[in-house]
Parts: C-alpha cells; sequence; structure tokens
C-alpha cells in the first residue's frame, strides 16, 4: 500500500498546535484549488424552472457574513377564543390556497401517521400544486405517491429521505417541480430567511394542550425533542398542532408555546410506536466494521482529540456506534471528560452521558427509546432546534464547536466531495441530514464506510451527486486504509508516527476498481428532478433523472 | 353604606354561566360609552417630538388582528471565530454610535451592576444621545441620573420603574426626549414588532460560557429566568453577554442560546445579591389589609371562580401575598386543584406548587430566593417570555389564560381607570408593569388597595395619568367596601348574596374625599416627560411635567 506521505511530504514548522488548527473559514477555501467538482464542471445551470434563479457553491464559508431573518406575520388572539377544531376547518380557517406550502417535522419518522393524513385531507379537499416542505420522508409515507401522481403535491422539500416510495417516485421523475434537498441546518436557514416561505405548518405533538403549548417527550407516542419544527413554528403563517394526547392546560414542558400556535386537532392517533424508534440502537458486530471503527477511533484518540472537553458527534449506524464504543474507552482510560455530544441521540451517547464522560448532551432529535426518556427526564440532555444545531448564518451554530464528527458516506471521490444523495445509479437514496453542516463545522470529519458495497466501490473518480464539499471532509476510514485529505498538513504530520494504514485516496480508488471492475458511467437524462442546497443556500449540484 | 346594586340593578336573564363570561373582546368596548378619559379629553396630541405620530388609544381590544414582526439582522459566525472579549472591544465591534439604542433586562432587579457599568463605559468612550431602552429601572441606577444630566441618555424606555433617583430626574425634567413607558407586554411587542429597534443589547448572564449559551438560574449571582431578555436576544442587531460566572462550555440549562449571541464580556460581579432579591416575601400583618385581602378572595370564591383548572395571579405585595393565602385556603378547603399561577414568581406560588395546588408556574421573573431555586430545579416551573407572558399581538399570551388577577393602583377613577404611573403630584413612581396587560387578560381583574394612603383617597374624580383603562378592571377592593365596575352585570348578579359590603365606587370616592378634603388638583406645564404605551402600542396617555 503506498503511504500518503510519501507524495505529500509535512510542512516545515511541524504540526499546528491543537486547539489552534485553523478553522475551515474562507481564507482556507482561497489556500487550494477549489473541490474542482463545483457549478461548470457539473453544468449546474444558471436558472431552474420551479426553482428559480442559481447561487452557484463556491466554498464552504464563501457565502456567510450578514444576513437578515424574515419578518413573520402573527394573527393575534384576544382572550376566550377557541383553538381546537377539527382537521378540516383547521386548513379552511388557515386560508390554504392551491400552490402553497405546507410543512411536516420528521420525528415520527417511520411511524409517522400525520403527513399522510393531513395531505389525503388536502386532497379530499381539492387542492393541488402544492409544495410539500417536509423535513424527512420514510418508507410510510407511501400514501404520498398517488398524490403525486395526481398533482396535489408538485413539489417536496426535504432534509432526510430514507430509501423508499417517495424516493423513488421523484427519481421515475413523478413529480412536476424538482425536489429540493437541503441539509438539517440548512432547512430553517431557508425558513428564517424567508427563502422557503411556509404557510401552513403541521406539528405533530406528542403532548399538547388546548391553547397549543406542546412537547414530544411525553405522551404515548412521544418521539423526542421537536427541533426540526421551531423554525416552522416561529415563521409559518398559520401553525397547525395535531396530536393524540391532548392534556389538560397547561402542558407540561413546553416546547412550543401557545404564543405561536394557531390551532389544535385532535385526532386518533399521530404516529405508530413501532416505527417511531428503534427500541435499542445497535453497534455493528461485522469484524469488517469493527476494525472500521477501531482505526477511526485510534485516529482521533493519535490526532490528539481525546481530552478535556472534548466534542464527538456521530449518528446512530453500526460502524458509527462501534466508534463511540472504542471513543468512549479511550475516554475511560484517560479519564476524559467531554462538553457534549451531539446530533441525532442514541442509548450510547445516554450511557456516556450518564457515565460522566459529557457533561451535556446537544439533541435535535432521539433515535431511539433511551434517548426519548433521557430527553423527558435528564436536564443535561438539552434540546437544540435545528438551527441552533447547523444554521450557517446564525451566531454560531453547535457544529462548529464539534471537534470530532464521524460521518458515513454513499461515494466518495478523490477530492474527498461525498454523496449521500443518489446511489451510483442515479436513484434518489437520501438526502443530506446533517452531512455537510457538520463536515463544515468540525475540526476532524471522518467518513467510516466499507470500501466495498455490494459490488461498488465507494471510492469514485467523481461522485454522481455532490452533498458535502471535499474542503469539509478530513479522513476517509475503510477496511484497505485510511486516506487523509491532503489539505490536512497538520493531522498527516500527527499521524505520521501512529501505526495507522495510511493510504493515497486514489489508491483506494484503485484497490476498489481492482476488485469491482470499472464502473460503467450512469446515463442520465436532461431533466433536473433534485436540486441540491449546500447548507447555505447555494447550490452544489442538481440530481437528474437517470435513464 | 350605599349597596352598588340598588343603582344598577340586575340584567333580567339571571347570570351567565360562569366558563361562557363573554371575554373582553373588542365588542364589549362598543356596548358601553368608551372609558371617557382617552385622547381627546387628556389632550394626548398627535404627534410628540422625538416620540412621533401618535396612534390613539381606542379601546383595549381594538389594535389587534393581523402583524408582522420585523427581520432580526443575523452576523454569521465561522467555526473557531472567539466570543469573549472586554466591553470596551464589544461595544466597539458592536458599531455603537451615537443615537441608536442599548436596552438591558431587570432580573437583577435592586442588584443590579451591569447597566451602571456598560452606561458608564459608553459615556466613557464618548458616545451621546443614547436610548436607554431597560426592561426596569430601580433605586441602584442612581448613577445613571449624571449621564442624563451630561446628554450621554438623552431618552429612556421602560416597563417597571421603582420610585427612585432616575424617575425623579424625568420628572424634573432632566431627561431631553420623553420617557417612553410600556407594559411587560408592551415591550417586547414595541421589539419584535420592530417600532422599538435595538442596536446593542447587553444582557446581564448569571452563567455563560464562551459561546454565550447562557441562564439566570444558576451561579453566585442567580436571579432565575430572564425572560424579559428573550426579545432583546432575538431582535437586536449585536447581542452582548455580560457574566461574573464564565463556566466550562456548554452552559447548561441553555435560556438564551449561542446561536444568538455576538460577544461575551466577563466581568467581576453583575449583582449585588442582597438587591437582586428579597431573602422571602412576606404576607401583611396589618390588619386593614388582612380584611381587604379577605374580602377580596371570598369574592373571587363567590364569583365562582374557585375551582379546578382555576388559574391566578397576584403580586408580592404583602396585601396580594395575603389574598394568595386566603385563595390557597379555599382551596385546599374544596380540594381544587388550578392549572397554574403566574407572574412574578414568589415563595407563595412555590408553596402552592409543591402542595399541589397549581400544576404548573408560569414564571417572568422570580421574586425570591425560593422561587429561583424552584426554578432552577422543578421543571413545573417553566418560563415564559415576556411575549408570551402578556404580548398582545401573537397567538394567545398567558394573561388570557387567567382567570383571576390582583393588582393595586396608585389611584382609581370612578370610570375604574387605574394610575400605578405617577403620585397625585405628578412625579413619576412606576410603570405599568404587568398591570395592564393582566386586567385585559383576566376573567376577573381586581384591585386591592387601601382608600385611604398617606393622607390621600386613592379613588379620584379623574385619575392623573392612565395606565390601565377601566374597561378592563372588573372591582375594586378596599377596607371601605367592594366597589364592582358596572359593565359586569354577570358578576353584580353573582354577587348580590354573598355578604359582601358592595358599594358605589362613586360612595367611595365621596368616603374618601370626606376623610380627607378634596385635593387641590396638581398643576402641569405643556412639556409631555412621558408617552404612556398601552399594551398594542396606542398611546392611552402622556405624563407632563408638574409645576
Amino acid at each position: 500500500m503506498e503511504v500518503f506521505l510519501r507524495r505529500a511530504p509535512a510542512q516545515p514548522g511541524g504540526a499546528p498546535e491543537l486547539g489552534r488548527v485553523p478553522p475551515r473559514s474562507f481564507p482556507r477555501a482561497d489556500d487550494v484549488p477549489a473541490p474542482g467538482r463545483t457549478a461548470p464542471d457539473r453544468a449546474v445551470p444558471d436558472y431552474i424552472e420551479y426553482y428559480g434563479r442559481v447561487e452557484h457553491f463556491s466554498g464552504a464559508f464563501a457565502h456567510v457574513g450578514e444576513r437578515r431573518r424574515t419578518g413573520a406575520r402573527v394573527k393575534s388572539r384576544t382572550p376566550g377564543e377557541q383553538k381546537v377544531v377539527a382537521l378540516q376547518e383547521a386548513i379552511r380557517r388557515s386560508g390554504l390556497k392551491d400552490g402553497m406550502t405546507v410543512s411536516f417535522h420528521h420525528h415520527l419518522r417511520n411511524g409517522d401517521k400525520v403527513t399522510n393524513l393531513v395531505m389525503q385531507t388536502i386532497a379530499d379537499m381539492g387542492f393541488q400544486d402544492i409544495h410539500l416542505a417536509a423535513s424527512g420522508i420514510f418508507a410510510c409515507h407511501e400514501p404520498l405517491v398517488p398524490l403525486i401522481e395526481s398533482g396535489v403535491i408538485t413539489q417536496i422539500s426535504v432534509n432526510t429521505f430514507n430509501p423508499g416510495p417517495v424516493a423513488r417516485a421523484i427519481s421515475q421523475g413523478k413529480l412536476r417541480k424538482p425536489a429540493i434537498l437541503r441539509s438539517h441546518g440548512g432547512r430553517p436557514r431557508a425558513v428564517e430567511s424567508g427563502e422557503m416561505h411556509v404557510d401552513v405548518a403541521f406539528i405533530a405533538a406528542p403532548t399538547c394542550d388546548e391553547m397549543g403549548n406542546l412537547n414530544g417527550t411525553h405522551g404515548p407516542s412521544a418521539c423526542g425533542y421537536l427541533s426540526y419544527a421551531y423554525a416552522d413554528a416561529e415563521f409559518a403563517d398559520t401553525v397547525v398542532a395535531v396530536t393524540d394526547n391532548l392534556v389538560p392546560y397547561p402542558a407540561c414542558p413546553i416546547e412550543i408555546g401557545q404564543n405561536l400556535v394557531d390551532y389544535v386537532v385532535k385526532v386518533d392517533s399521530i404516529g405508530d410506536p413501532n416505527g417511531i424508534v428503534s427500541g435499542t440502537t445497535k453497534i455493528t458486530t461485522d469484524p469488517v466494521n469493527l476494525r472500521i471503527a477501531r482505526d477511526a477511533a485510534r485516529l482521533i484518540d493519535q490526532a490528539g482529540y481525546i481530552k478535556d472537553g472534548m466534542t464527538f458527534q456521530t449518528g446512530a449506524g453500526g460502524t458509527s456506534l462501534a466508534v463511540a464504543a472504542e471513543v468512549r474507552e479511550y475516554m475511560k482510560e484517560k479519564g476524559v471528560v467531554g462538553a457534549f455530544g451531539s446530533g441525532g441521540i442514541h442509548s450510547y451517547f445516554v450511557k456516556m452521558l450518564q457515565e460522566g464522560l459529557f457533561r451535556a448532551l446537544f439533541d435535535v432529535q432521539c433515535f431511539d427509546l433511551d434517548a426519548i426518556r433521557s430527553a423527558a427526564e435528564d436536564p443535561r440532555h438539552m434540546a437544540m432546534s435545528a438551527s441552533l444545531y447547523g444554521n450557517p448564518h446564525t451566531k454560531g451554530c453547535i457544529v462548529n464547536n464539534l471537534d470530532v464528527m464521524i460521518l458515513g458516506a454513499t461515494e466518495i471521490d478523490t477530492d474527498f466531495n461525498v454523496n449521500v444523495i443518489t446511489g451510483s445509479d442515479g436513484v434518489i437514496l437520501g438526502a443530506s441530514g446533517g452531512h455537510n453542516d457538520c463536515a463544515a463545522g468540525a475540526k476532524l470529519t471522518i467518513i467510516v464506510t466499507n470500501l466495498l458495497k455490494g459490488r461498488l466501490c465507494v471510492v469514485r473518480d467523481r461522485v454522481t451527486t455532490i452533498t458535502t464539499p471535499g474542503e469539509t471532509v478530513d479522513v476517509l476510514v475503510t477496511e484497505y486504509g485510511v486516506a487523509v485529505n491532503p489539505r490536512r498538513t497538520d493531522l498527516l504530520e500527527r499521524l505520521r508516527d501512529s501505526g495507522l494504514p495510511l493510504v493515497d485516496i486514489h489508491t483506494l480508488r484503485r484497490i476498489g476498481e481492482h476488485l469491482t471492475g470499472t464502473p460503467a458511467p450512469q446515463e442520465f437524462t436532461d431533466r433536473i428532478i433534485g436540486v441540491v442546497e449546500y447548507r447555505d443556500g447555494t447550490v452544489i449540484d442538481v440530481v437528474r433523472q437517470p435513464k
């Protein structure tokens, strides 16, 4: 295996001091050539029908500076007004019209019944040409497909997309207008800036009172904090809480207050508990994945990030959890207390909080029952709005304070650009979620993945769709070696004697292609079916309909 | 004593059912003549220099409907940027200029050191013509008087004003521009609507981390929730947290998040613990006041408001607390569980929460140490923003859910208009606080006061300054009898056989004047030194400089 350092010798002067690793601010993007896979190369047009004028991506921190939030409309309520109405009545009073935007959160995940119920009611009431702004879409949302086919839903904006029937329908070109694929931080940015104006927000509420005070952590359909809904509650013209648990006034605790809610709708059930969360999240038992996790954890240690006050985020996938398990051992061994774990919270982080390995958790969604219980009971387990989580146009989002972020990838190219949106066949599989938010914020962004998935090599000459720019990705850890982004000369210096199997990412591509064969390029039509917005609102890529 | 019912016989048809007492919505103001003491009579001009065009008060719910919040400016922060700077540097970076508005909250009450420190620093830096938007001003703010005299501070907006040197300076005409006197709900309304644009908000923070996550419930200068600061944090161009307790990241719990804070300033001390809160709040022992309290509580009971789900607010004055003590006994006797107690929270409400007499508390500020401890520890003791508390331009503020509100008065006139702003000599003594917010929201608003204060009668033919319109005040309870607003025919009907000493308010005036003599009318110059905004932003009165 070619050791990367041979090709990119360490900079003179030694490694920068750890706390002083230069942040990924705009100047960094100027230091080195652009990722090379941005607008011109990718043929992102300057104007996209049903989307509008395109602001092209030009660097992870090129579009920051001063911004203005939009001014929300508020219908004043006087004493004695009632808010509890039937769903049809709430829709009628909201003034919904053809062409408007309705929004939903995805904290009920694959158990959500609210989106289907509301959209079917909207269809039954005869509305057409609705823009569905759901923070996430899951397999359970299959009933939306006929509404797409019949033109009730003509546009979708989404930031989490589990592989499933709606994503397939979009890939098949059934949606009249292109889907807008955002990140978890990009969505509230779009809502707060007014770029995505929500006419009516429907907020599934596991607990709610008659005035609209609500929370997600209590009740028979408890799903944890409702962070993705906060921006909608604040900025939508009309806010409708939909609950199956109408409690005596006042609901307690209050996540979203009555000052933001127009109507309350009582339904029999907002979600299927079996789909809302998995009972528990589980660490991988696959020996190859465990080795990847061990290498990633060792890298974190060798790079000097296992230290008091450390901050750490990982998803709930089996390999990511295995990294957390390894990091936990390092922390215990060194007697380290971290500042926080963040992101979607799972039982593993809850355990680390309880063990005193973190002082706090920042929670944007709960992945399992332990996380929901902890959110309801432990004040150190704090909610963060999606805006506080990852919106780049705030005075500092939490991802900016991340030391280490563990992420996955569907594809990664030799410039470290990552795709988590489309398969190599061009079919939509997901959306950014927090991927490009966390990559941009964290001091050390690590992609953990098998080099070979199915019969395909994850490392490509170019990714099918860019979700996350390579300038924000530091390391790729695979079963065939660890590739460090050559921009991170400081990291390469630190890892020189780590014993980790360092390789050039091009070598990984060659190994993978040697084993799987050179992939036949997928062909696409000219039709744009998805617009991929970077977290700052620029367009980093488009998804064209596969042939 | 003349019994009021002789003059105003009950309406045919009997008393309305309790839950159906008509809310005080706009139509009610049309039913009967206007309070009679509004703009024309009071000679509120259509334009006030340094204030602008006047929108005249024309009814408690005449200015509601749809409103638009302003769009806040946000300076984006990228990873690695530092926020902790010296005070002068924070002011410099904020871009403060002569003529701008700076804001402060008053949760440190008479122990606040931050306002004086920041304003003196602003003065030392050579700024002039500053608009001081402090939610409250206390005796401890005496050092501001020289800054008023020297033209550093030329305008003041305030909603709580304890009698003291700054209020006196304003009454003496020392402030170049008229003070704007708002209510607790009116202030966030003005900030959120953009009517009062805050250029730089300085937020005293009992606990804060280096990124600006902060809370008021923990730390050596803990003062309870920082509710009055929430709107400033959200809408000011620049937000500076000032703390004497910089804790390891992240502060926990977080009341105001790092996404809203630009700079963090560390100082030695933000407040004097002895002035921040009284150790405990105490019930009156004066037998006359105790009788007033007993009558008020009996009235609440007889009017049917002691019932499950009841909601109740009272201030921390000795007589108000005595009403709470009496109400507590009624609740215990009847086995009633109330929904919430609200407002400024004191040990008495904390006890009632702990005894199970309330399911929750809504806290806009803590009055004593028990309240601070409870806010820090008991999740049922919930913060409410000042906007959620009383802003009429929201989708429903908490005062709208109040059954019973106990308030004081400096003067009350025979139309039930109340003055809590100026003494009968025209000197400024206070500001509305939550007075006109709660009066407007509550189903039953009771004024408790001695008829005779010093050598003056509280009931006047006309009040010196209107804070709260009579259409929102239901009952006056004094040691000389209980006067019901004749608008409340339902209440008169219910109280007919209550045994309470019902009197006409004119009778109370006659009794008082008989005992004290007819007051000599205070004379005023033409100069307007204060503009009294009703909670909805209309001008309900002006304060002219006394001769």
